[in-house]
């Protein structure tokens, strides 16, 4: 069984759900899964709707051109998905490998349904985890006076790719705004903090310096704004005045890859519209 | 602004979602919230779909009338609610008043939109607390030999009432199957454990003894069966070996009211719809 | 059974805890807690420790004196208190009356062991509350321009009650540097975000537009600095983007009246050490 | 540097921290941390101190012997360990690799500090990942009528390695009471529920029955009863009623891994005194 799987941003108006289930039900499909939201302040609709193709009436590559009337009539923003399309999934490291084992245990295991095509980073030490698991690792060396040479390298090989989404396991280089520009919504970040405190360089020696008693992880999309992206998952662990920087960095890696894990997930899963550099996830 | 809410729950089949939106929407009513959920091993179908009323073509006297040729082609099970009735609460209380407290603090601060008509209890000591919000106190005595004409009298004094549902806010005392009976998943329970763990009597004793890391409430609705209703709401809290009983039963203290208080938002929003034994709530 | 509660920090030196705990077991004392700590980074110790005075040997005028010499040849800054000495505590509260309830059900439960002197606010909305609960209070009207002779007047007031601690139970006025000089770490404030994300106003409004997943509260030392004193305790519940604004205030309600009666306790029980503008809470 | 760890339980008695701390003290031992807790019902005192062995006194082979006066004066239950000491682990696992790959990215990083002379499984399933990692693998087939011979070849082959202490990393099968009383305390098991709710098989899918709004996981060490031996670690998510089966498995997973990670760490930092089939964790 395969299925389709509608993401609608729209403003708000009456008829919108009738309208749109409609169309799925005068062509055969049976709805799955159906969530909506309204964003009452901004009058924003959001519509994520899957059904199962198995007896509908169109052919998947007509699907979307009998939906664009509806579309138009309700200025919508909108991308048709079918769950059985297989993404690929570009992995950037730094020298920490607790995020980049738990990805790739996960798609090992045909969790995660994507291909990865390649690993960057810009140091060799994770060439081995690559290697263990059969995957090509590119170096691509960073520094400061060659970054955007590095960059402009890094693009030329993805446009080989074309990746349809790129993760950023602990990748610990700022993206230039040129960079972020070719892939936008499409890189997820892994930020070792709850955003948006501490945001930037040592998020956890701030954390200690402040005294919290609760430290997080924030994946987010990646824009020009450093750790300023639409946030797409969080999640915190308790911590304590005995718990010094090296035992928050322990602990905070089990946060980031969880949370790394779920964001990468939705994405999978077409469950994320974003808007107003937020994100409606749709769980 | 009034609106209207349907809670619908029914043999799953195509056609569901639109012929329910197209009667909100060919009778001009805007949907304000929309959430649906297809139980996919039991083919069951749940919705719950509110709508604003100013314009709607029906007055609501006759909505139940029109909706009931399509409740009756789907074989729905379904209720139809409007948001500004406000419903009548009886709460059932023992000796410790720190459930107690936090429901009426909300429903003081108006954050619980229900009439509370009275207040029951087997002990005397809780009345202070309805005086201190004009509330009426009825005691009524329970032991062992007069259990059952003790139900019989409150059953008769709430017939007085006429309450839309009952809250047991710390009450511990078990209910007889037959008062059950009389208020079908219209008694809201919390129970002070992580059910099903736990079950019975001193739950923090229990748990202290089999050392248990994290300690639970539970909020659920009563049936025949001893802390075995659909539960609405859970949560937890983490505890050390330090913690002696009287710590969890302190600390389980503050579990134990906000789960309850959850559970009756949810309720007085007509979020919950049951089925087997369970929940299923559009929080 | 009483006991006497030494909390202890100075620098980190051989032999500290074998002095302390030679003390109270030469004088006869059976320990009841002990908890250390050291800052490994700072090289400095903390240290709580707990005895009984049944069988002790000084009388409690005189232990203090007793232990001096000790304390002086480590250089201890140190507190002795006793855990039957009751504290004064005076509420600070604006409109809002969840936290108050909260608080004064405990109190009237007898979970919290202190005497309420008075309950200040500068409206008032909440006098009925106190009266509910047979408490004086008192309202000192705030305006800008009047601020500063309003802040004298409730220091003049507070003078003649000589308050252990104050507790800002949802106040929403910022106190000025020179209140704050008069009660330093004896002011307990409670703000509505995970701090440092969103210091300052409206910080529910702050969330929503940064689109968090996760809301939190914290209770902290008040200092001359907005939100950036000592943190105590924090606490956060996760949110989806179905929240409004309004719905984060309702949520973020049990998080503040909770968070914030926590680090009473701990206060309370003094639990706390301050330093470096953090806090050791030996939990 | 190097330092050293007394584990102790004994009946509680003035003079205990006194006696114990003045013993590392008159050596030369630098406290770095001490954790001691009673439990007053019971009357047991429990104490983890680690010291700095770099000026002690006694060499490390003659500590033991130094202190064993004091320990039977106090009818001392004690361990002395050394942090430098590097333990044997094995793993046991099934079919399911997640929280094996969990273990052994963190042994690859250094974050566990043990050796890991083999990996046994009843499957063939999981060898790659052995490999991958360049660790033995060995398969001991289990069957019903074979069970008690294949046990008997594990002991034998277990003897040729002499582990400290072997971990079920979602090893499906019971080990009988005569396995576990070669390694009594000494095997720590993840079970996929909130222990003590779902023991036994098909915990998610007794969750999915019961209804339950949060779903955990326990890390315990064996004992003969199934299930319910000394509770290490325990954590919880979240769900609702749109999470199927398949779903509580995918997040349970999660769970999983980190609480076993969480109590291996603690075992192997000697943090874990077990009593009364319960543990006291110094974290």
């Amino acid at each position: 069984m395969s299925s389709a799987i509608l993401l609608i941003s729209c403003p708000d108006r009456a008829g919108l759900v009738a309208t749109i289930t409609d169309f799925i039900f005068r062509h055969n499909g049976n709805i799955l899964h159906l969530d909506q939201h309204v964003d009452a302040e901004q009058d924003i609709f959001f519509m994520r709707v899957a059904w199962d193709l198995t007896h509908f009436a169109l052919g998947r590559h007509v699907i979307a051109e009998a939906f664009a009337p509806i579309a138009q009539r309700f200025q919508m923003d909108w991308q048709l998905r079918f769950d059985d399309e297989r993404q690929k999934m570009v992995i950037f490291v730094g020298k920490e490998s607790h995020a980049l084992y738990d990805i790739l245990a996960r798609w090992q295991a045909r969790e995660l349904p994507v291909d990865i095509p390649a690993i960057l980073s810009n140091h060799p030490e994770l060439g081995g985890v690559a290697e263990q698991f059969g995957l090509p690792f590119r170096v691509f060396p960073m520094h400061k006076e060659t970054k955007a040479q590095a960059e402009r390298e890094q693009l030329a090989y993805l446009e080989t790719i074309r990746p349809d989404f790129i993760v950023l396991a602990k990748y610990m280089q700022i993206l230039t705004a040129d960079f972020v520009r070719h892939y936008p919504y499409r890189i997820i970040n892994i930020h070792h903090s709850f955003l948006p405190a501490f945001v930037g360089a040592k998020p956890y020696h701030q954390a200690a310096a402040r005294g919290v008693k609760i430290i997080g992880a924030t994946s987010h999309y990646v824009t020009a704004d450093l750790d300023a992206g639409p946030i797409i998952e969080q999640d915190v662990v308790r911590v304590t005045h005995k718990d010094s920087v090296a035992d928050l960095v322990r602990r905070g890696k089990d946060l980031e890859k969880t949370v790394l894990s779920r964001a990468i997930y939705y994405h999978v899963q077409h469950r994320i519209l974003v808007y107003n550099n937020k994100t409606v996830v749709f769980a």
